[in-house]
């Protein structure tokens, strides 16, 4: 059974404004939020669920019940839930917050004004497959725990680290860290080696690195086109580029 | 002006069964429009657009008017349009249709229920970008003319040639033939060649490829996981692959 006021909180929580005040994010769906219940980095803080969900995970001693579980019936779920399709459990977790990231013998990513909550989830995703945990952002990439990204991440939003801050002002205090630009006129992915410890810069959709950021960038690097496409979407772009760039 | 039919039938072609029907598709912006309007595998049937869109692209003489040109008023445009935020022009287009496709000297792509229309374009628009025209779909996988999916093309629908067939009949008929079915097990996109004639099979975003398919394929290739995600999107899998095994 749920309150009226908690519907309206759930629902205020899909506003970034809110997020922030609560320091919470929201996730959906058995996979995922088994993940993040499983994960060291996050804590849960409550679980809106169906009867079937909490007899499986909760009473059946899977996870420790050291947050609020709260049985709802499922046209209740629907009343809260962001997806299309609601699916059995929602929860609201801490945000983990990171107020710097040690970018020492690792490759880290850096994400310059990423728009769409979709290719910033993939992002998130890639960065977990390569093992990569430190992505940095800038101020005016789309909101990583906003519903829709924290859903296209898969669950992988609980194994990196995020943080956002002005993208410039970083690569300066940080120097003399390796900066790789992911652009359309820089060497071969094909003839750059595995690097040990630098940052890939992946640009906005349609306007990519600012002048700003490529100026701090030592390096540039290039997915060669064969054929007439424009463009590749970032997140894939940032795959490709990963998948030639990463110690194995 | 539009008159009523003309939105009827505009806003029927939302839907794939109309779409096939009329054997026409839409798509919209500025941006693609006049890609698809260069294209010479495209014909058009007929485009609404605002005065501005008209004088700058037909009355300027950059296209020529073998298509009908109805000029709309924005407001117009907004009852016809499927974006979010219509952009100056609408075009109904021929699809293009393939009974078949040449499979040789060349790199294909197989896609097996690929189901989202956001993936559907990215992977067209990374074929296009690494230069391969044929894609064979799965009679499941989404419409490749569907107007997401055109748009998340950005114009590369203009440039591969789509196919939708039975796979197991195809992949059976079309041996020797050989199909690299990209998976979770196969042997590392880093140990592969890059390949001069070969069919890349990416399957369905939550079930892969399906087993009697996988039946077909003589290789199974992989892209080494390093950190803990899951599984790779379908269309950022399909880019990793591509780069390292299109022959440059």
């Amino acid at each position: 059974m749920i309150t009226k006021l908690q519907v309206k909180y759930i629902q205020s929580l899909g506003q970034k404004k809110f997020r922030d005040e609560e320091a919470v994010f929201i996730a959906e769906g058995p996979r995922i939020i088994n993940e993040l219940l499983g994960a060291a980095a996050i804590t849960p803080v409550s679980v809106y669920a169906t009867r079937g969900w909490i007899q499986e995970n909760i009473r059946a001693g899977k996870s420790s019940p050291s947050f609020q579980v709260i049985e709802i019936k499922e046209a209740e779920l629907e009343r809260l839930s962001f997806l299309q399709t609601p699916n059995e459990v929602l929860g609201i977790f801490k945000k983990p917050l990171y107020a710097a990231l040690d970018f020492s013998n690792t490759l880290s990513l850096m994400l310059d004004g990423i728009q769409d909550p979709g290719n910033l989830g993939t992002i998130i995703r890639i960065a977990d497959w390569f093992g990569i945990s430190n992505i940095v952002c800038s101020e005016d990439c789309a909101d990583a725990f906003a519903p829709k990204v924290v859903q296209a991440t898969m669950g992988s939003i609980a194994r990196v680290k995020l943080l956002y801050t002005d993208l410039v002002a970083l690569a300066k205090k940080t120097r003399p860290l390796q900066l790789y630009a992911a652009t359309l006129d820089g060497q071969s992915v094909h003839q750059q080696q595995p690097i040990k410890e630098a940052v890939l810069v992946t640009g906005n959709e349609s306007k990519g690195i600012s002048a700003a950021l490529l100026d701090c960038c030592q390096h540039r690097i290039t997915i060669p086109r064969i054929g007439q496409a424009e463009s590749l979407n970032a997140a894939v772009a940032t795959g490709i580029i990963l998948s030639h760039i990463v110690k194995r």
